[in-house]
Parts: C-alpha cells; structure tokens; sequence
C-alpha cells in the first residue's frame, strides 16, 4: 500500500498546544496526512503571550533535515515560524530541491504582540524564500511588513511579483464587524473573496491552523482554490467549538 | 464548558513523527485529550536510528514549564525522553506540586540501537523521578537497566520498590515467538499479564505512543487496570495499519 501523503512542516514549538507546529501536526493527522516536522525555535509562552524564543541551531537543524530528507520525501512542506536569519539558507536549499507544493506562513509576530522576526529576517525571507512559495498566507499586518507597502492589497500583489504563485490575505487580524473576509490573489487580477462570521473570541494558532490544512489538502491533490476554500472550512470549524485551557486567548480544538 | 483533560507531554522531538513529542500529540489528539507539551531535547533521526541529541538548556526548559504551568494546569502529565541530567530537578520540582497521574516511559535507547541516556542519567531518574510516577512503562531492556537487574521480573518489582506505583513492562523487545506478552505490575504480588499477537515489522514510536494512551486514558478517569488494557489495544491497533515513508521502520498510525 502506497503510504499516507506526507507534509513536512517546519516551525516553532509552542508549549501550550494552540499555535506552532503541534498545530500543524493536528492539522495533518486529522485531514489524512502523515507529518514530519523540524523545529526552527523552541518558544517559553502561555495563551497570552510569547515570553521568549531560542533558535535552533543551523547546524544541528541542517543536520537534522538532511537527515530526514534522506529517508522520506514529502508530498508537500509547509514553513511557519523561522525565528533566526541564520536558518534561511538550509531552508533554501531544502526548497530548491523540492518539486511539490510550498505553503509559506510568514509568522512575524505573536498573537499576544511578540515580535517574532527582526527587520533583516523579514527581508531575507522576502527575497529568498517567497519565490519558492505556492502559496503564502499573510494576515494583513504580515503582508504589510513584508512587502513595506501599508496598502495590504496592494502588499499581496506584491507578494505575487516577489514570486509567490499565490496569496491567502487573511483579514482577522483587522476585522471589527460581524463578518471576516479572506482574500484569494493569484496573478490573474481577480482576487477571490472568502466571508467568514467573525467569531467572538481571540484564538491561538488559528493561522498555523490554516496554513497547515492548505499544505495537507495540497498534499492530499486538491488545486490551490479547492485547498485554501477547504482549509478555511476546517480552520472556522477548529475556532467555532474552540476552548480556554488557560486564562488568555482560546486553542482551536482540531478534529475530523 | 469544561475544556477537554490537557496531557502535559514532556520529551523529545523526532523529526519522522513516528516517536516522541509527535507521537504524543497525535495520541492524545485522537483519544480526545488536549495536548500540550514541553521539549526535552531536539534529535536528528530517521526511520533507522537517532544520529544526534540536543537537549534543551535547563534554564530556557525551565522557564517555559513555569510560564505554561502558571497558565494551565495539565490533568496528567507524561514524561519520555529525557536527554540531560541538568532538566531533572526542574522535572521534579514540576511533578512535586502536580497531584494528578504521571506516566514515566524511561526512554533509555532508539530502537535503532542510539544510546539516548547516560549512566548518571538513568541513576537520577530511578531515584528522583520513579517516586513520583503513578505508572512506568519500561521495556525489558530498560527495566533491566533502570534497575540495574539482569532479570526483567525482578527488576520490575524493583521498580516498584523503588517508588512508582505500577510498572507496565512490555514485551515486544524481546519477543521472539507468534505472542508479545506485557505485564501489570501492582505491588498485590499478582501481576496481569495481557497477550497480543507479535506484528511482523520493527515499529519507530510504538512505545511513545503506549505511554501516552495511558496518561490519556488515565487522564479522561481511568483506573490504570483499565488504562493500560485500553492504551494496549489503541497502540496495537495502530501499529497494525502502520506505514512505512521511508527505508527503515515502520510509523505507526495513530487515527481514532
């Protein structure tokens, strides 16, 4: 039997469960796939907020996906937070090598307000990696540093000419009526809109969520709108029966 | 509503995501726990075997227990590898002030053979760390070693001896024959032995995923007879549809 697709997902560790790449890997389980992870940074935070981060080393992480990639091939990768400039370069090559789909969550900061990302990693990521992306899932503040355009539709246009195939602009960060609008950019001038009900509450790792079911239903053979329209249903239904284990934002409870 | 039970899975990371922190996260996932979890060391591996260990530095692996416990507070906790002796006293210092069910799998070697843990480190554990679990789930191999016994049996009422409540001493390591037989040990002088049929394969996380069945199950209400019968049947079942990505063992797979 040919086994479960594989999506490799490479992140930060977060502690409480909600964001990071233990959202990744409940992403993955319950859609089907099988996930390989590499750890970027390991974070100390709570649900409300990131105290601080320690970078994996580049040598020990480039040895550490060397190894994998040896034995297993993905079916698809999907990279969250990076945390160190140091680790683009084995990203890249990684990336280089690689001929299926790239799912790039540009994780910039914390949902607590944590500043994730010094200015010379944003640039890097921006001229090195967004290139090999198939698809990047900006929140608006994201899309906004990373092209330095504080027009955030015209920051995903621009994420396109910088080389990513297409853009997911997520608009939760910044919504304030009842109603949620996701944008879908692929370079063929007819952005896509996707309305979601805004939900009550502040959740931790709903992008992680998202960016990880896209990677899981590329994986699986869907087509980047069927992926990005079924990854939002799944990540609305994680938040929609969300929960608060701690006293801060609410952990999406991932399940089939 | 009550937030589902939170199982606080501490251990390492395997980049495959057949064993360790990965393979907690998805057992508990889909038992229906909320996992949450604290790194103990990143490792380097494949489907072969672990080629290098990292383990955390004490005061970041510190720091990030405090700041999840402050935030959280797990309804079982369940301890794996543990790579370092400095992470011991704050390991202890965490299970001190827990009054919940603790689960130690003393993860003393790869199944390709690795050595994960030092002649120091196992001597600490068996001190520090037995006293204060409700269940351990040693290998023959492992129990051999933690008690430093060269008869399995007896090594596993050593454990007893030596402060944890139960000891689980499973079977498949040294299984030879059609059965792997793993038996309960409870202090009554009455072990329970429960029988499976041996599998064909060698399996990367069968024991990782064991270990975290029970704090799961013991952590949704189960008295440990029914936990550890429960979380045989779920690790066997997902050992008999496992898969094989790469060129070594097979990945179990973990699914409701």
């Amino acid at each position: 039997m040919k086994h479960p697709p594989c999506i490799l997902c490479i992140g930060g560790h977060d502690p409480t469960g909600g964001a990071g790449l233990q959202a990744d890997i409940e992403t993955v389980t319950v859609l089907g796939g099988q996930a390989m992870s590499l750890v970027t940074a390991l974070t100390a935070q709570d649900t409300h907020n990131v105290a601080s981060l320690l970078p994996t080393p580049a040598d020990f992480f480039t040895a550490a996906a060397e190894r994998l990639l040896r034995d297993i091939t993905p079916d698809a990768i999907k990279i969250g937070l990076i945390g160190s400039v140091a680790l683009i370069p084995p990203l890249v090559q990684i990336l280089r090598g690689f001929p299926g789909p790239v799912v790039l969550d540009p994780v910039l900061a914390a949902g607590g307000g944590f500043d994730l990302s010094a200015v010379r990693l944003v640039e890097v990521m921006r001229e090195q990696l967004l290139p090999l992306a198939t698809l990047t899932t900006p929140n608006r503040a994201e899309a906004r540093r990373l092209a330095d355009n504080d027009d955030a539709a015209e920051a995903a246009q621009s994420l396109l000419h910088w080389g990513a195939d297409a853009v997911l602009l997520t608009g939760a960060d910044e919504a304030t009526g009842e109603v949620v609008t996701n944008h879908l950019y692929l370079g063929d001038g007819n952005p896509r809109a996707f309305r979601w009900p805004r939900l009550p509450h502040r959740y931790h790792g709903s992008g992680c969520t998202l960016a990880s079911a896209c990677a899981a239903y590329l994986a699986l053979g869907d087509d980047v709108i069927t992926a990005v329209n079924r990854a939002q249903g799944f990540t609305a239904g994680a938040l929609q029966v969300a929960n608060q284990p701690g006293g801060g934002q609410w952990l999406p409870w991932r399940r089939g």
